[in-house]
């Protein structure tokens, strides 16, 4: 009989649980309320009722269980502690320690969510095959992480790969982000900048664009929109290749990875996107770093539970 | 009797040679000329006759080596190869094994000298005591490493750590860097770099200053005056230490460091620098990657050679 173990993933609204062999298929998977009531104290309790119920639809007992690995939103530093998570109430929480107590001992290894979706993607996605990568999320803001040797890069606090707060935007065209600086690059790669970003250029511009006729419109609509030619849209687009394509220049520099996976709902828009984000790296890379690739990541949001699971597997 | 290891700095016109204890104690140190003539092929057996000539002088044997360390000043792989060094007239050489095989088997590890000198001053200089930390190296160019987990991190082909070449600038604004493209940050931040912003600045403007009376004046002079209240040298000053704050702020968003260390030639400026950097570092960086803090590099030019000689003892 294989051994197994569960790749977690705690999201603000639901919590992702799969279970995966030793040799890293996903063999079950489910998903669980994220309970955020009473300050998140009911989260890892239903984390390990979930964890008995699916060993036993599965004729699996703990004895079977090579160990736990969970991705956090928020920072998790090296020795396992998740410190302050906002989005689930928790105050500083070592999590490692705990949720192995509370399993019995099992390992648990933890993460912070965006690292361990990139840990997935090296493992199993986008970036399989490469040992030195950075995963770059653009969905409703801007994550991502950073692996080196096959490892997550934690940093000094847990907050390695927040990627989405480089300072990128200078001057009056700077808007502010969620976390309060102006000019993040989240205020222009993520969904909630790029449809930012075009509506600033409609009210500034008179320049005809299908986007004037749909409202409201989405991020997709900006996409489909450039993809058919509309050169409004195709500044909003091109603007944000700009940034993102720089930034990953900028990060290329300092650590000189192999591939540069790039995820999260924005990049549904495919090779149309990633085309102009490469083009802006190699324009902006330093020569020895230039060779740098570019892939979408492919695991979706199974990406976090796969990472998870490869903090015990990998 | 203690053990010992070279730590082997090769720069483009001396090979500064350091003999240590395997308590890390630098016990001789000597230089000898970097012989470039023919595609720098003597430059190997000039290392071991010099190291030959050190146990002797020190009346030790190749018994007591541990190993040697080098840094070269060119990209150099995670398997020791160095990747065409032009500085030496070098192509790929894999310098591990050949040295190695050149000293009887001796164990050779060999890194990129900016990378080592980073790991230098991570284990005896101004990053002593954190395991995370990136170096800022201010000279003719400007250079860098980066280490994490005390370790150097070298990159897909040997080219982390190549702070210098970070896009850094656009627009008119940018100057054309040795490395052929416009704004790198070490147009701004190299000692060349900040003479040219100075010159440029008196050109345009009618602002007196003392510089106008020194022909030809120097980084030196620049920062001096600066100190001294001379608003001209000051905006140069003030400029540097936000593009290099920000740039700082950038890596600090995507690897969080826990120190950032500032060596170099231009770094004798001394705090009045290090705090303009870090008041721009401050207002860039993301809030949970704030708290890194700002040192000087304290070894200098041996800051190669320590490093070389951790990468066999450290």
């Amino acid at each position: 009989m294989e051994k197994v173990c569960f790749g977690i993933d705690v999201g603000g609204t639901t919590v992702k649980i799969g279970l995966f062999s030793d040799g890293g298929k996903l063999l079950d998977s489910t998903e669980i309320p994220t309970r955020k009531e009473d300050n998140g104290s009911h989260i890892l309790s239903d984390i390990c009722s979930a964890i008995e119920a699916r060993l036993e639809v599965n004729n699996l007992t703990r004895d079977d269980l090579i160990g736990v690995g969970i991705g956090i939103p928020g920072p998790v530093t090296k020795d396992g502690t998740v410190l302050n998570c906002v989005n689930l109430g928790w105050g500083i929480i070592k999590i490692e320690e705990k949720l192995s107590q509370m399993l019995g001992g099992i390992m648990v290894k933890a993460g912070n969510d965006a690292n361990v979706a990139a840990l997935g993607e090296n493992w199993q996605g986008g970036g399989q095959g490469f040992e030195d990568l950075i995963l770059i999320t653009l969905g409703t803001g801007v994550g991502g992480g950073v692996i080196i040797g096959n490892e997550i890069v934690t940093g000094s606090n847990g907050a390695a790969g927040e990627i989405g707060h480089m300072p990128t935007v200078t001057g009056e065209e700077a808007s502010q982000c969620g976390c309060g600086k102006y000019g993040c690059l989240e205020t222009v790669a993520s969904a909630t900048g790029i449809v930012r970003e075009a509506k600033k250029l409609l009210e500034k511009s008179s320049e005809p664009s299908v986007l004037r006729d749909i409202i409201p419109f989405s991020c997709k609509d900006i996409f489909d929109a450039a993809k058919e030619g509309d050169k409004l849209s195709l500044e909003v687009v091109d603007k944000l290749a700009y940034y993102l394509g720089t930034a990953a220049a900028s990060i290329a520099a300092v650590i000189n990875p192999q591939v540069i996976v790039i995820g999260g709902g924005v990049s549904k828009a495919g090779k149309f996107l990633l085309d102009k984000i490469e083009e802006n790296f190699t324009a902006g890379a330093f020569h020895a770093c230039k060779n740098a690739k570019f892939a979408l990541a492919t695991l979706g949001n199974d990406a976090g539970m796969y990472g998870a699971a490869a903090l015990i597997l990998d």
